[in-house]
């Protein structure tokens, strides 16, 4: 390997020795060691990591270092993945009415902010479609038939195996995908909720906010799973709101908690910082490297 | 009346020339509108005004004040209430085991930044009795009896009335109290709930937050209503917490918050910055008078 | 008047009767008040309000109301404006290098968030041009030559003139303006300075934050006036950073402050929620009508 | 060691390798490693390291493992601090007028938030004894006398010595310390300064806050050293003002603010989570372990 830089995800039992063996594993192949987080989860016993490597000296392929980290991790009982930053994910966002998730995320991607390349939007309206022009995106609009939507979704799904997708972005996309669709891509697919969860899961989150007479709002990224607005939560932002507050106001001001929670949670993801543990999201904090 | 200062809040259908006639009412009398609050709720047609003003120069009497007033409510079908500054209002405070918002209320107090006297703490426990001492306040130990908590609930509201409460604080005090007892203080009593409501009602809101995953935590003072939870809330507030955050962490975080927010919401409450709608509180931020 | 909405900026010498006298002439009128905010520094003894009507039913032509409050205001010593909301005012934004206020105040205006027309972007540099052409607004590219900057401003004022500019947007627009410049648009400058001010005015306040080693960074949008960086403040923002913050990654926090806070500055400027007093910008909130 | 919790604190060059050898030093010593966090300062190639370890089973003595652990700090050339947790600090701390962070303070400290005993208190004005009584905590009231200041600095330094005091807390110690003073107790000197660093460096940050019309207010929490409201920066916060807010309300607002930024930056002074490296503190979050 030649002026790679690689990622390392990690989740074991915690038991003695961990960090030293790991980091020992990398320092004698020759890795310097970018940064190295862990999180001790003691009430469960379990241990992770994030260790950031630079090959420049390394004579190990690719192959190799799995195989031989493989081996270690078999003696530690370790789950791991290996991330190797110049392989670049493919990214899908998948939109319905609302523009400002897709805005957001495609000019950061443009100026560079997101690690990643957006093949694609993906709608079931047409809506949209204007803004993928301007940033020179395909547009896919996959309409919805309320009576069969398990064509659209065979539609969407063959799509993103097309163009071999890695992660898909539900930038307010106002549709409940199937058990079989969300099954077939854990931990790729983030969803951005317009409340502050576990308050007003499901529907039409700032109308009952404005009934509840909350004083804060809030918006919630979390990985998609099977039970609806309950996956591991990546990211949460809140806002201040009063009773001047009409539920147009309080969707105003959540726009603007959406984009920025949403546009963080991905690029956490792109930068490999995120290992899921239960239903809960370990989020190692950006490195000053 | 002489350098008296006066709050009164309103309510009433909007209606054309409202801010115009009431404040004419108060100039005509030669009282000095120290500020003039509204608020317009356009989807229910509903106005409310908090108005402060001062009786320098004033000839009414207090009486005369009321009643004349209310000729002018009649004609407009406003629901209102007059406070007289100079008429502290006493406050009682019900606790149970922690000590941390009792501490900082009665620092309050008595550094000069509440409004009004606290007249006795109330607890269900003995354990807080040395903090009472530390402050000087009457401290009733007043134990639940599982198999009938009325008895207690008897003691208390008699107690209440021996003393002339106008206030009752809940500063985690952790027994649920009766339809009967809650419905005979309508919007005299706050609580505090040690989460961001409606998100974890009910018992154990931290050991929920950490098990769902949260980034954030919160804490949320409400009146109390026969609705557990429910009650009109008064104010919110939020911190980060992180995948390192444990049950114990949570509940250090969640303490300060819980402080800050209840404070906040007796301090206006007894400012008379709050008319509660429905099940919403309309809270008028401080003016800089 | 026909279906018009007004507001009215209004600021005086405190005095008795002055809410009830100016509502009522609205009122007398025909308007129908949708609110009415008010502010009264004590202090300064100078009163402020900002109030929003309607005119449904009113048969004053624009000419005379503005005849009939300027007779009124004299008798109370006012200065006001009146502004409408069907005049929409026209805007030019000011670029260097930095895509990301550009782009966010693009997209607030075309999706109708921001009562205005974007005019024209004036860069020293050609480098965002593409931005401006996705976005269909014509991009005036006039390089600063150092030995004669006053040559460039003096294109830039001939532009603005021209186009009958209402509004410059300073959106990390990196030249010092000439005091004649500044002077010639009073209150009609906004400028987004990249640190929470007063802390590091001038240039390079990331590096400086860094070099500090400060906990949190901000942004300020301010009204441009000719002493650099202390013009009247409209809003801040603030967001916690770390040791691992680098220049770099400060830089970056950095942006999602300033677009956010540049974004409500220009938004309460176009609603007219703002009143100048002495260096003290008053901010009357957003009412919920 | 027998049940011994034991924090290293580690500054040294970025060199490869340090991570394993100071984790394997441990883990070879029996040590079981409860949380190790590391941050790497590239552009300066400095590293730091905060371990933490326990030493159930461990059999060297308190001296052998300092003796041991210089032989590795040798060899890497590293600056290291050893802190065994049952060695309480001793703390002392200065007041002038205002008792918001002592109350708070004095609470966490009661409540068993601070692994610390608070010694006494010292001061300036005879004001706050009576605070000191409430909690049982020694008061020394040594006044300055304005000719010749280093006669109570004499006083309260005998005072520190003969108590052996750890930290000093100047709790809104309104008295400029000597150079002399500050050499004598390096990073052993918390201040709170009542405003968002480097904003409003020196006296009456709050009157200087209203008079710019700042939209947020903030409070500071930093080690004295010569260089006056200079020192590393441990923690700040900020909260909302709005021009409504005078001098009076920002002091109120303000004082919430200095408790908590206080209270958090004693909390991680004690738990030995702060490494200072030229005049940035590096303060690790704390783990949840």
């Amino acid at each position: 390997m030649k002026n790679q830089k690689i990622t390392v995800l990690i989740q074991c039992e915690d038991q003695k020795g961990l960090v030293a063996k790991i980091t020992g594993f990398f320092f004698k192949q020759g890795f310097n060691i970018l940064s190295c987080q862990q999180h001790v989860n003691k009430a469960e016993n379990k241990y992770f990591m994030r260790i950031h490597v630079s090959a420049e000296e390394v004579a190990l392929s690719k192959a190799d270092l799995e195989s031989q980290f493989e081996a270690l991790s078999q003696v530690l009982g370790i789950n791991w993945s290996i991330n190797y930053e110049s392989d670049k994910k493919k990214v899908a966002i998948m939109v319905s009415h609302t523009s400002h998730c897709l805005y957001d995320l495609l000019e950061r991607q443009r100026e560079g902010d997101l690690n990643c390349s957006v093949e694609m939007i993906i709608s079931n309206h047409d809506k949209l479609r204007n803004i993928s022009e301007m940033f020179g995106i395909p547009y896919f609009h996959l309409a919805v038939v309320k009576t069969d939507k398990s064509k659209q979704e065979g539609e969407v799904v063959a799509l993103l195996e097309k163009y071999d997708i890695d992660l898909i972005v539900m930038a307010r996309y106002m549709q409940i995908l199937s058990e079989d669709f969300i099954n077939k891509y854990p931990q790729r697919i983030i969803n951005i909720h317009h409340s502050f969860l576990p308050a007003f899961q499901g529907a039409n989150p700032y109308q009952r906010a404005y009934e509840r007479g909350v004083k804060l709002i809030g918006a919630t990224a979390h990985y998609a799973t099977v039970d609806l607005d309950e996956g591991p939560i990546i990211e949460q932002g809140v806002e201040r709101v009063t009773h001047e507050s009409t539920t147009k106001t309080l969707k105003r001001i959540g726009a603007d908690i959406e984009r920025l929670v949403l546009a963080k949670a991905v690029k956490w993801h792109l930068q490999n910082q995120i290992i899921v543990s239960d239903n809960r999201a370990i989020v190692f904090p950006e490195a000053g490297e």
